[in-house]
This record gives C-alpha cells, structure tokens and sequence, in this order.
C-alpha cells in the first residue's frame, strides 16, 4: 500500500472519522484508524463498536492531491497517527506500508517508521440491506436533532429514554424524546411518501451526527435496517447501533387544554432564567418560581438560596390571560428549552402548579413542543 | 454604601481582582471580593493570602460612570457575586448595602439580595514602605517574565526553585530561574540608577502578573519590602510575597567555551522537536536525540518508542561548526526553550554530550541565556 495525499484534505478526513473513535475501547484494535487505498481513492473507518464513520476521500477530486501508487489497507493507532499528520512539516505527504505492518510516513525532510495492526482483523461495518432511504436537508435534520436530543435521559436506568423515538408515517417524521421529567417533540411533513419506520436512536449517536452537518451540507439520508442506522452525508456514512425494546407512549402526556397562557420573547425569558438560576444552583432543591398576577398583567421569576439570598424579577410578556398562577420548576430544563427557541416568540400555557406545562412557537406552534414537569414545593 | 456604575467597567475590575481570588482558601473571608465605595472611587480588592489585587475604579473618569452617593465597605462572595454582575439585563446596576451586610443589587428589573460579610474582618494588605522604586515599559517586562519563569521549578522540594531571582545592581536588571536541569537568564540595562535588590519572586505571582500586562500597558513600577513585592500598573497594585532564603549561585553554569556551534532558525528547530516529541512521549524516557555531522554539515533530530515506532528528520542550519556530536535531551525543555525565541535565528552551543549545552539569540546575544543539561542514554 502506499499512497500521497494533501496533507489538509486528509486532516479533514481524520478529523471526521476521529469522532467515532475512543481510546477507552475494550477492542485493541478499535483504538485505530483503518486506512484503505484503491484506485477510486481512500477510505477512512473508525468506529466504537455503538457508532462506525466511514469517509472517502475521492481520488477524482483534484483538491485532495490524493495518488495511489498501490492498493492496500492498514490500521494505524489513531490519536498517535493523526497527531504526526497534524505536525508534518510539508502541504504534501506520503503513507507506505513497508515491511509487514510497518508503515512509513514522509514529508519534507521527516520521516516516521510507524507499527500498524493487520487490516483483516477490523471488524465489518454493518450490512444495511434496505433500498428505503429518507432524505432531508441537512439544516431540517440538525433543527430536528437538537430539539429533540435535549430532553434524553443521561441514566443508564432507563436505556430506551437514553435515546431519541423516531416514527415515520403518513409522510411525516415525527421525533420525541422525555426523560420523564421533560419532554420535547418535533414533527416535519415530508416531500412524499418515504416509508413507515418506528426506530429508537440512541441520544449520543445523535449529537456526534449533529457536529457533522454544517452549512454545507445539502442533505442527511437516513437508511434503516433491523439493529442499525445508516446516515450518508456526502462521502461520509454513519452507522449507529439502535436501541431495543419499546418506547413509553408520550402521545397522552401533553395536556390538551390550559388555564394560564403568556406569551414571551424566548431570549428575554431565558435571561431571567439564568440570573434565577445563580441562586438557585446554590441551594439543595434548584427551584426557580414563576409567579403570574393575571389582573396585574405581572409576571415574576424569583429565584432563592438561604445561605446566599434571593433575586427577583419582573418579566416582559406579549400577552396574557387566564387564571393567576404560582409554579416552581428545575430551571435547568427550562435553560435547554428556551434555549432551543432563539429569539423568536413563544406561548406557554399552564394547567395547575402541579401538571405539566408546554412551550410552543407562537408562529407554527403545530410542529414543535416543549413539556415540563414542575416541582412540588410546598 | 450605595453606588451605581456602568456594568462593563465594573466587570473588568471584578476581572482584574478575581485572578488573586482561589475558592480553596482556607481562610473563609478570602473566597470574597471586597468592595469599597469612596468620593474618588471603587476599590476592589482580591487576594489568596501570597498575592493580593487591588483596584481602583475613578469617579473621576467619565467612562466608568460611577456615581457613590453612600460611601462604605462590604465583602461579598466573589464568584457568586461576579456571576451576578455579568448576567445583570442592564447596561448600568446599583449596589446598595441595605440591612447589616444585606446587600441590594439591581439593574432592569432585575433585583438581587445577596449576604455580604463585614470589611473590618478582611485582612490588610502589606505596608510597603519604601521609596524607591523600578520603572519598566510594559512590553520588556513582560518578555522578561515569560522568558524567564519557563525555567522555574515546580516541584516542592527545593521551594526556591519555584521562583525567580531578581537582582538590580549596577544599574542592570538580572533575572535567571532554574529547576536544576535548565535555566533561563535575562538582562536589561536601566535607564539610570535605581538602587540595588536582590529578590525572589513565585513563578506563580509573575505568571498572574504577567496575563495582567496588556499591549496597553504602559509601564509596570516595582517597590520591594523585607518580604513584599509591589508591582503598579495604572490603577492596580499587585502584591506578592517574596520566597526567603539563598538562591544558589548560578553564574558557574554557564559553559565559557564551546565544541559545536549551530545556527538554527528557532521556529524551524521547534517543528522538528515537536515532531520527534510525539514519539519520545510514547516512550518511557522521553528523550529526542539531535546528531551533529560537522563535514556534512548536516543536523538530524531523531526520537524513538519501542511500542510505536521512530522518527528521524534533518533540520536546516544557518552555520554549523566545530565537532561532530551526538546529544540527547529532553524534548519539552527543549520545546520551552524555543518557544521564548519566536521566529528569530539562534545560535545553539555545545561542549560534549554529557555538559549542558546553551542557546542564545543570533543577535544581541549578551542579554538573553538558556540553558539545557543533556539526557545520558548510553
């Protein structure tokens, strides 16, 4: 095997590949990079057994400087190979496997004898066997992930909340996730009839997918076989293990009417939030309360802390009406709510102090929603 | 107390300050950040016991915008307290001491009651009582730190080392640090007689005092106590302990004479040395080995893991004279040393493989010294 390469178009490739890859494995020889050259160009793997990341760098594309002289495949150990990669002095660079799995890598004046592991013993990537592929635009999907993937539970007590329910049907993909103390749904229509699937993906799977759709990207296809996911952006593919079991139906958890409905500017709200919050966060039960003086037009957050003191604030809201109302709530969740918002108007509507309340867009408010439970204070 | 104040000067205050301020002191009054309002101003000092921060924030200077209408004292919690100030809604805010050490804070409508402590329990600053007093421009100070406290110690068992050694005589500024396997020397003539001195100054309080000297800064006046330092930069004091006891005599370290001289550019040298380190860091003994071929002019950094594999790179001299040679030294000493050159040409001197082996500046060679002591691998 030996091949030269633009050192910044395989950086980049590294790079990608990188994210799926931990020095923490159980499986040596997953700690490594698995380089294979071929005519057509070179293909990058890392994996960690949940997430696999494939990218190939196109010998057609003239940008990536990229010759094969001679086919081959090796794995590299990772962390250490892409740090020489990073630090060769030259634009160009040349990898070749010299004598066994001795690999020689060269640039300017430098030169590095590495020791690789045979590629035959990498594990497979995962066989999808599905002609079924959705597409989206890769903004539509990131939207999507990031306003579901918040509300994933982080305990491993509950594994199938650690993870994101997708359904596909009737040409709508629908996304929730709870961790049962919050909630958070997102729905988009789709261009035409795509299939019916009904998949859990786990949460983290989903954030590192996330981090690669840029603004560049055109589309995310999403393909589904019966244990795994396969994303292709680009050149680049992402297969993730799915979660098994099934996913608690959340269709009954989001009140169907309100007593109490205000509408804020999400920015504004969530800056009362986070100052509550300073002093919240100093005392045992983080609790931050919403006061609502509906004849008064009020709106109040207070946050409190008995060894530090309290704070107050009164609240800007576009509109309000209903019944007066004092709720308490993890200002956390309300933090990585808001924050999914930006600046744009919202409508949240209250049932009693004890149920759940919803946060909406005020302007598409069908598509997107946003549970809380609040805490018990008294 | 009650004063208002725009919000951005009084950040930067609390920045200024907050560097003195370690959540792990044992002293509880320390974690606070003590705040005194005058007719001329807000003072604010920080301090962990060894250094001390004070600042001055003029009524005076129409930009600050502070206007005391109740002068007095109060220490409030320091991380607390600047999380608070940051995330205020408005441009301006009002600090009010209310009830006892109850301490109001409001800005927009946001309105925060927080405990202080009394001021008259906060310790007080050195006396430095001394009238004589250096006068440096902020830029050569600042070089004179970073070029010298990379050498400083940061082991506990020769607590001198962990300082740098001062010594004004003959209207010349001498600086020099070492841990005993390097060293680093810097000289600055005086404009005119300041006295004489000679000081031990913690690594760590010039560290701090260096990050606080800015491309604005002017000049940095230094005043020495029996066993104080005060460094003056604008409206900041800073204070430091000095470290007592005997610094060893380091003139003899220097070698007079030499074998093997090399010209190198310092940044070309530094990407060679960084390349061979990434082995050598595999490696148990982290050594990078630099081989001088005298007839073929020519300089080869190499370094080795038995697990990974091994690095050799040839590096561009300027001149090259004297013996043939082959040293072997520790590679992050070596990343230090350059790092202070920046892009210019040094010339690197050696004597024999197991003697320390020095580098100094292409020009103006005289002011600027460091020294490294060679690895033995045979």
């Amino acid at each position: 095997m030996k091949f030269s390469i633009k050192r910044t178009a395989f950086i980049q490739g590294i790079n990608m590949v990188s994210r799926a890859i931990s020095s923490k494995t159980t499986i040596p020889i997953l700690t490594g990079l698995k380089l294979t050259a071929s005519e057509e160009g070179l293909t990058l793997t890392g994996s960690d057994a949940d997430v696999s990341i494939q990218t190939i760098i196109d010998s057609a594309d003239e940008d990536n400087e990229l010759t094969v002289s001679e086919p081959g495949s090796i794995v590299l150990p990772a962390r250490f190979f892409s740090g020489i990669v990073k630090k060769l002095p030259d634009e160009k660079m040349t990898l070749s496997v010299t004598n066994g799995f001795q690999t020689e890598i060269t640039s300017g004046t430098s030169s590095f004898t590495i020791n690789g592991l045979d590629a035959a013993d990498y594990p497979h990537l995962p066989e999808i066997n599905n002609d079924n592929e959705i597409s989206l635009s890769g903004d539509v999907f990131k939207e999507i992930i990031n306003q579901t993937v918040l509300a994933v539970s982080n305990q491993e007590s509950r594994p199938i909340l650690t993870g994101v329910h997708f359904i596909l049907k009737d040409q709508t993909l629908f996304a929730v996730a709870t961790d049962s103390h919050r909630l958070s749904q997102r729905k988009v229509e789709l261009p035409d009839n795509q299939g019916e699937y009904d998949v859990i993906i786990p949460g983290s799977s989903l954030r590192e997918l996330s981090k690669m759709i840029s603004d560049d990207t055109e589309n995310v296809k999403m393909k589904i076989s019966e244990n795994q996911v396969l994303f292709t952006i680009g050149n680049t593919f992402f297969y993730s293990r799915l979660l098994e079991g099934t996913y608690p139906d959340t269709s009954r958890l989001i009140p169907k009417d309100s007593e109490t409905d205000v509408q804020f500017d999400a920015h504004e709200l969530l800056g009362a939030i986070e100052r509550a919050s300073l002093l919240s966060h100093e005392s045992r039960n983080n609790v931050v309360k919403l006061t609502i003086n509906a004849s008064d037009k009020k709106v109040t957050i207070s946050g409190n802390s008995p060894d530090v003191g309290n704070v107050e604030e009164d609240v800007d809201t576009n509109s309000l009406s209903g019944n007066d109302l004092e709720i308490s709530f993890n200002p956390d969740y309300m933090k990585d709510a808001l924050g999914a918002f930006g600046h744009s108007m919202i409508n949240v509507s209250f049932t009693s102090p004890l149920r759940p309340f919803t946060l909406v867009p005020s302007e598409d408010g069908e598509n997107f929603i946003e549970l809380i439970t609040p805490v018990r204070t008294f």
